[in-house]
């Protein structure tokens, strides 16, 4: 079975009428989504056909990242926002059981304690079934305010992760710099999340939390070596006997969202196959067709099973197992 | 002749009891820098040993980055800081002239216009002889407001690059955002310049502008998958039959500091040999034991002879032609 | 015949997923609009069917305002989504040349020189044959940092206007204060407009220059008493022979877009009818039925062939001539 | 008997003195007030002249709004100077206790607790026998911060407020945002104060609560419509089944200060007699004569007098019994 | 003949209510003035009885400096009101020529450019016949943003002071810090004021620039031995041979107003005689009666003919002759 | 016993490097500090001799004040670099214990509740043995955020200082404003300290606190006649039967770091020799050679020796006795 755990909802166009009369009304009342049943079964079937053409047996959906709007204000706004996508999220799986599983949107709003966040993570556990949930490690969006991951402003909603036992898929949204441009933005959020987390006592206090970096890890694993470094040196406060980076970094997920398959093995290599999870961020900027390959940049399965070094096993692991293990709430779904 | 593009003046202590009194001085007056031959002559020594430890015979050496405060206040802080870094270096380089060779610090200040950087510009090429300059993309250090080096604001300097004939390595400094740390930073700086550059018409604009980033491209060659899907997509700005996304890569040129083997191999493949030059940023964060080779991580020479792929003449041009190359005033006082 | 001054486009869905994207992109590439013929023929012909319900023969049809997002940054985001409103426009007229006219949106970028925007201007007037433009008084979208409409800044535009003969309504957009709603936001805007207009020389420098005030005018004729008062006052910086409020006041024209009945006849006794301009803004926030009178609030026609003390000229003026009179390009489209 | 329910107090020019030093001491110490016995006396006389010029037997004086400074800082300055200002009017009620009767100012301070405003409400009301309060919903004084008055900032004031059973008029002070002026910000914050709390639950949370609004109720008589329609409309957070706008509108009381006599009509029409209170604002800004009617524009009587649709009961409660009613505190005066 | 060179104008109250209501008008209109003759007659016979009961002859009389508002906006406001303070000036000499010259406001606003507050200064000097300028050195009123003097900002400014041969005296308005006082603030910006000169070449740039400093000097004399020391180490920016501080300190002119007589000792004994001019800022802060001496603080004259190393010379120098060389237009008037 | 009050570290220059280090980690990590017991040693030699030239026989030795940097983010850096200031006073106190004692460093963080300086403040007392503390009132360093000395945010601050008995040095650090320089910051941070607290009941709330002004008092001496009358006046806060200022100002103690001779008698004359420290502020700015004496501004002893309406009494209690008074932890230590 291939689990495809890093994929986005596709939206039918009216639900983006709904985000523009939303921001329009500004959070002074709740404008009705207005997206009709045939409209989102025409776009759940739509994304089918691609799973399809990729063969990918399921995947796990969550909104699609740059359009959370984390920062949008009032605060209401971001919150009727994300229902909306979890509602929509909800109604894809319902159609298809067998092909979708949820992962929520949090309302994580810029500037808003987190457990302004926390019912609507219930809710959607408990109510929609979702099995994780998709976290912006930067609500503002760029504007270079919010909380580093191993700050405490985190770690009500770390809690409530490990209570339900559902990984978190990290995964930054939009990016309103100036400086920055959202792809780029991706990359550099994963990266600082992993350093940042790594540097402080989160996973000590939280042993049981579960973290997926999107992309392949944004810069780590190509840049590790400094960091290798940097954690046995003294004057850049490690030290000779610290715990090797390496050995550290295991302590994360990652997905395969990496269109360069050098790129891919060394993530492998470094990593490790058991901490690796299958996704394609499909449809979305890897869809383009390889001039060189004849095939779409994000047809990973293919990239995948050409690697020689990986084992039977390892690929099992990548496609399912270590999906099935990270999610149980999928596990059981599937085994009932 | 192994030539290190990328390493930065080991600077005696009391050069920062002088940053430490013109800080404290606010730009009111300008304190003597109070840094004797002597100290210098020790601080040279010592870095002498080090490049003999691991066979470097010059080393290109320029400000210490993160020391270099481009967004202190007020501005003359930062001119006379700049002045006297380059006032250092080239006491070193005089010391030893066939050991070390310049690369000037700028005093590119936090939204001042750029030209008010170019004289000491004028001054490091013309009277003291250095052969490239530092470039800090991100003068306002991690503050978000730095324009991008796509922007105009920065093409009076590339003029002056093109005219004297002289490259620029890519190298942000200090971070104060709270979220980023500065090792971090600059792996993002780098990338931010790049996609900005290539999405951009300055190589159109500055043709002769040689731009070298350092640390290896930051995260670009491990996530150019993304990139090069991007640049074909029409959804996402892109056309298909748009110059792939790794040819116009090939317009930089890269440093070898990435410590970690795999990953130096990724990037020779990537840009090819012909765009890399040898560098060491030593003494810096990667002068650590990596336990498992017993080599110090920032041993780059070892790690690049042994390199299967590579032939000799890459070598030759990874440690030295590529440089002369790039650096015509460094061959011409090579030649001399 | 009965032209209605006030109209804003009926958009398909996925004109709102494009503006989602557009958001996304931040303004490094150009999302492909992605609207087809069919979605505007679809959504045109829902218009005219509205039309039809009311009798109105032809609409003068303009961006909706709410969505314009003139405070959005970058400003090339900004410009690309006034472009492609203006194209969506001009291919809904295309479609039904007989029935709708163009009004152009700008790009009055908050912050922006105002000489910005009037290339998009002179395309829509020149290339698209619109016949007036939609002027928003507020870019910074309740931010409280725009100049009044009395201030230097817009003049560029006035000339502009002068030049091609051309009226402005005006109409402000979003508003993201916190305090303010949008709606509300509108007949604010209305008020200042006309107050700070009125308490300049803008009307001395530009006598040409033709404003038509949305929705009745704001709180203006309601409010007048007050505005007349002051007008004669020392005390508040009038003076006992000043032009007399209510004279200075019919320097504007308005429109009937005022749900109320008694209101309207108060503004068309205010200002007079030849003033006056029919607008329903339909399909709006008017489109729900009264209970009490069993018609839609937006039925203007009904309303305004009822009012006893209008003569059948003041009809003929309203529905047709004033708008004949002040779009000159209109008439002449009309008349070839 | 004719009470004008909205009058500010006339004050001594000296009382600006102790203004300007007040600024200018910045808090640090309690400058003397220095309004001497013979000053209010003959400020005090002046007013009555001008009540029995337009026969006016009552007024309920409250501080002149725009010279509040609510968002003056530090806020001890506020508070002293609100306190001096209800001083000043409890002295000219003691002068005159059959022609006046005092509404409190309040020491709302811009980002204060609203708290911290109580005791001063308490020493009005307990101590000094007032009958009302001056309430500016804007204590930020167009900066654009203040939260509505919908929000649960004000909570404790309406509490306060429904303990005693004294009124608020509703009306904001200065404004320095530069792109409003302070008489048509008035209308503005009357017409958010209406908008946000009939929006709201806060006459449910606070069914005792008397809210007076201030000039005929802003621009919502006018564009009443807009709001009916809006209310009905599900597409704008409406249900078809909502109460009416106009019924909801009436949970408020209006005061008459409209100089204009047909907005007057429109006034009375739309909320009934029996929901407006005379006031007349005078001495003010409609006290210039109209050159048509050649009376004061603020001699609201005659135009009232006037109105054929009133009846005479309509007069005597718009005069007296609405006042009388709305006020206990006063009426308990009047009878003791 | 005692000339009081530091006098402020004497208003009367009704000078405050205008103030207070062009704050209210906040630019938008012209409020009238509405000082009457009898109100001036008034409030300067009450300062000739001031001036009579401490022996002075005649008094310079500028603007109150606390009530200057050179930071309120929008700078219309600030640009009446300083025109207001002007003409009341010269309404006030006109009454009394032989015991008042006028001293100007200027509309330095804060943010603006200097070269917007010299047309007054042309008014004031040529139509007015001033004798000299009143310069707040801080016109952002303690928020940290006002350029020192020695900023070239002010060179326009001190070119049109020398072309008229006015002095200019260094006197300081309000400060809304929160955390210096008015008084204080006083004596820190003069203090800033000599050191910010004295470390520039505003004197060499400008020779026949005449500056008084208000109140002996603010600090300096008091701390001079650190400024001396600092002048001579080139550690601090000095050097052995600079001229010494205490020559360059007389570059200035220093009033008397230091209400302590062994501060006024040190005062003469540090910068000579021969830069003292008598002021007394009477009526002021120092109008109290000193329980020791039984005499009024500010009751200098007594103080002046007390000290017993002063020759008769030097008096007459302190009272008359220092003054009738710095001002010129004084003498010229004095001897016409 | 000579004993010097106030003087500061001398620290080796790679104390500076340190400092450099810590900026740039920006408190992600702990940079070992890397001073020698060699460098502390040969540090604290240099300045024993210079004592000696002077005749001080023991230093209380505080932190350099300007590189304090209080100011500075995140916090973490700036408790690292006091705890690093500390620990080298406390080696060098070590060195050389009957030549100086300990005053520490405080971590006072702007914006930090200051409860988060105290455990360096317990460590310093308990663990280390110093005898005071350092108190910079402007952690801000030149923002104008700071509360004022008066504010209660200081409170527990002073509760704990009464607890241990220690005197605080009130001294602040840099000045980042762009207005003011760093020393003639010292002397206005030193007025406004005095000032607010006298302007406040702080001596009442806790009575035992000690606190000691550097540099003579700031201008306070200079221009207490100032204060004295405004104490006197109402209209300026005061009242006729205040305590008299200059009364209440010998609650402070003062240093005696004032490099003219004849301000240090207007300080002595001021207050009292009974309220004055000898301190020299040795090496610092006042260590050049004054021309005209032939001695180093900063030999303040031959000053006070020649100074002749002082006593041997006066002197006893200047050089040693105020100060065992004064600082008890400092007597313990001598005395046992």
């Amino acid at each position: 079975m291939i689990i495809d755990s890093h994929a986005h909802v596709v939206a039918p166009p009216v639900f983006y009428a709904y985000r523009a009369n939303l921001l329009a009304a500004g959070g002074r009342y709740r404008v009705p989504v207005g997206v009709s049943d045939a409209d989102i079964a025409e776009a759940a079937g739509g994304n089918i056909a691609i799973m399809d053409s990729v063969g990918t047996d399921m995947q796990l959906i969550s909104p699609r990242p740059f359009h959370q709007m984390h920062s949008a204000k009032p605060d209401q706004v971001v919150h009727w926002w994300m229902e909306a996508n979890n509602d929509l999220i909800a109604s894809t799986v319902a159609l298809h059981p067998d092909r979708f599983a949820g992962v929520a949107g949090l309302p994580t709003c810029a500037g808003a304690p987190i457990e302004k966040a926390l019912p609507e993570l219930d809710r959607a556990i408990e109510e929609l079934g979702f099995v994780g949930v998709l976290l912006n490690p930067d609500p503002w969006e760029g504007a270079g305010a919010s909380p580093r991951l191993s700050d405490e402003y985190w770690f009500p909603l770390f809690e409530r992760l490990e209570h339900y036992d559902v990984p978190a898929l990290i995964h930054s949204a939009g990016c309103n710099s100036g400086r920055e441009t959202y792809s780029e933005h991706f990359v550099t959020e994963e990266s600082i999340a992993i350093l940042s987390l790594l540097n402080s006592d989160v996973f000590e206090r939280f042993p049981k939390l579960k973290l997926i970096v999107s992309h392949g890890g944004g810069s780590v694993p190509y840049q590790i070596g400094r960091w290798q470094a940097e954690r046995l040196m003294p004057k850049f406060g490690g030290s000779a006997d610290a715990e090797p980076f390496e050995v550290s970094l295991r302590r994360f997920w990652f997905d395969t969202v990496l269109h360069n398959p050098p790129s891919l093995e060394l993530l492998f290599k470094t990593v490790g196959a058991d901490r690796c999870l299958f996704g394609t961020e499909k449809p979305g900027s890897g869809s383009a067709t390889d001039p060189k390959s004849g095939r779409v940049f994000d047809d990973f399965k293919t990239t995948i099973d050409g690697i020689d070094f990986l084992t039977d096993g390892d690929r099992e692991a990548i496609y399912e197992k270590n999906a099935l293990a990270l999610f149980p709430r999928l596990a059981a779904r599937i085994h009932a």
